[in-house]
């Protein structure tokens, strides 16, 4: 299929505040595009990744995957590293981890598992450390039924609700492995496990959550606009600031 | 003393990447200046406030605390809050509680334990998320190292080789309650407790700790540097990004 050629595997953190989103786009810096012109560079070919999840503008990583084929053998894996982390300095971007893999593998089809987080900072004050870094909510949330509802998530859903009306997916039911709250302090971090997401599907969920746990939704409104499969019925999205692609599982 | 007046402590937060440091300087924005702009705009007198402590240029902070005297009753605390984040929306600068002292209260001089938090990123790759706020260190640092020069920081001692030269404290003998090293993944954060700190002490102590724990000097170095009581023997200070006034004491 690709003879002559190796296929590697990126583990990515980024912070995407300034970027218009994982994938190349004409208006603006792309961490795709960053990537590609560290590694073209680096490996003097043109060199194209294929990410495990396409973030959007200002969605944070602090596991994205991409692989890349290459006709360059990486030899020295702590030498590579070094090198693209060097050519990347001046971006957000930092590569973790390589590693080979066969030639039929791909970072986006062979996921198993992907998991989001969404980080909230519930309090009156101002961020300051975590600005651009969490979604800020004033409004004191109620943590029971924010439980109650990310559990009404679980399993196996038509999640058209929470679906953007712009996702290719070919179907709109998708299974929630989990879905999990965890609290410190002022601090709430919804995680999502998952196969795959629809397109803005986390941030939707999290949207519809918050008016949930503010009580501006009684709990059977949250279940009518989840059984609705109405698209206009949901809640506004919760901002990408507060959502990061914490790792995928292969 | 000061009739008709209140006193009140600020609990605050902040981002130093782009203020010269808590204290007023002529040369950029300091913290205690947007501070005391908000607070006189919004108390409509002139007000000034006095730190617990003088953070550096770049240092963050938690639970940074300050008092300031005003005629003005502040009969409604979350209202005060709200208004007071809202004249400092433009700064990373939250201020987390308001409470009411005695008159004869000073955030300086009545704090009983100051705690700092100096936060290490110990990989080769890149910080992205953790840019500007953590110190990156791209050699293995050796925990047992660590735990066993930070041991012999605790207690009574004289500091004078972790000492500014513009140091302005009466002595270098210091008490530290405790230090401590916390590691979780590729973080490593070093906690102080004492009751007060000499100029630079935290960060000259780390830039040591440091050393020692790439194997540029061996323990017996360390201590003699330590007990040199010579500050032109000491390593070079860590940087102010990784520095986090974490707490103050009353």
């Amino acid at each position: 299929m690709y003879p002559n050629t190796y296929n590697y595997l990126l583990k990515i953190e980024y912070d995407g505040t300034s970027f218009v989103g994982w994938q190349y786009q004409i208006n603006g810096k792309s961490i795709q595009e960053e990537i590609e012109k560290a590694l073209s560079k680096l490996l003097s070919e043109k060199i194209r990744v294929i990410g495990a999840g396409r973030t959007d503008k200002g969605v944070h990583a602090l596991g994205q995957y991409a692989n890349f084929f290459s006709s360059k053998k990486i030899s020295n894996k702590d030498k590579f590293l070094y090198s693209i982390n060097f050519f990347l300095r001046k971006n957000l971007i930092s590569i973790i981890e390589v590693k080979r893999k066969n030639k039929l593998f791909s970072s986006r089809f062979n996921a198993k598992e992907r998991i989001y987080e969404y980080r909230i900072i519930n309090r009156r004050a101002n961020l300051s450390l975590e600005n651009n870094k969490a979604w800020h909510i004033k409004k004191k949330l109620n943590i029971n039924a924010l439980n109650k509802g990310a559990k009404l998530f679980e399993g196996t859903h038509d999640f058209s609700s929470f679906r953007s009306s712009s996702c290719s997916a070919l179907s709109p039911i998708k299974t929630m492995k989990s879905v999990k709250i965890k609290k410190n302090g002022c601090e709430i971090i919804i995680q999502f496990k998952s196969k795959s997401f629809l397109q803005n599907q986390v941030r939707s969920m999290v949207g519809s959550l918050k008016y949930l746990s503010i009580g501006k939704w009684s709990y059977t409104n949250f279940k009518k606009v989840f059984y609705s499969k109405n698209r206009s019925r949901c809640a506004p999205p919760a901002p990408a600031c507060g959502l990061y692609l914490k790792d995928v599982k292969y």
